[in-house]
């Protein structure tokens, strides 16, 4: 057990972790949608300003998945965390478009122990990014597992 | 207008699109973790092995990805598809693990005219899939927005 390290215990409902930032290039949008999402508003500057998203714009699970990699950065890579039943919901408000910068916070609104399973609990968080002109660009909630400080580690 | 192009008007209630199938590699889910969601479970065979998962599981994040993939391959690709407004849930049911084939499908649940934007509809899809064991690995529901078959079409 590592002193820093978060366990179930520390997700206390109201608690704030910083995200971000991260900004995003045309490339790497380019390269996401080629894979996951080809759709022209997501591979060229051209038709994305013919789109009414206005522009090269991020598949809206690139922009979650950069979403759960600052989740990561901030607060699962050191902690107990056992993965996730899913996703409660997820609004893209408006699009990412090349050059981005996001950035947000991840807040705790609810903890509760599983009775299912001893020495592990469920942490309800809510996400947001913003970009840098100060609007909201998604908004998620999702149910987290964590084992508890002294009895629910399973993986080092 | 392209004659087998799909429009709004052609997602009807009840009406379903095969998805996949996808054989997804561990060289697939530890390159997509490394970047995205770089967990122990996500990134080699020991540590997933030794997490509640049982072996290398993708991230959910990368089998939603993979998700959006075969759905773009099945009826957007070739349609009006003008983006979503996000998920409205997402749900992780069994792990998704290296060599797994996912295979499932999407059907419209409902579909309706946007009085705000003329020419533009909002159709609620529901998508499943499962893995070669016959088991339910995720379902989720979403909107999409398609421009109708006339007047709605803003990108080639």
């Amino acid at each position: 057990m590592q002193a820093d390290r978060l366990y179930f215990e520390d997700f206390v409902p109201g608690r704030q972790f910083p995200l971000g930032p991260k900004t995003v290039s045309a490339a790497e949008i380019i390269e996401f949608a080629t894979e996951f999402d080809p759709q022209p508003m997501h591979l060229s500057e051209e038709a994305g300003k013919a789109s009414i998203l206005g522009g090269l714009a991020a598949s809206g699970w690139h922009t979650s998945s950069m979403l759960m990699r600052m989740i990561v950065d901030s607060h699962i890579a050191n902690s107990s965390c056992q993965g996730s039943p899913g996703i409660e919901f997820m609004d893209w408000k408006k699009p990412v478009l090349a050059d981005d910068t996001l950035a947000g916070q991840a807040t705790v609104l609810e903890a509760r122990a599983l009775k299912s399973r001893p020495g592990l609990g469920l942490v309800r968080m809510r996400t947001e990014l913003q970009n840098q002109r100060g609007q909201a660009v998604c908004a998620a909630e999702q149910v987290i597992m964590f084992g508890m400080r002294d009895t629910g580690e399973t993986t080092a």
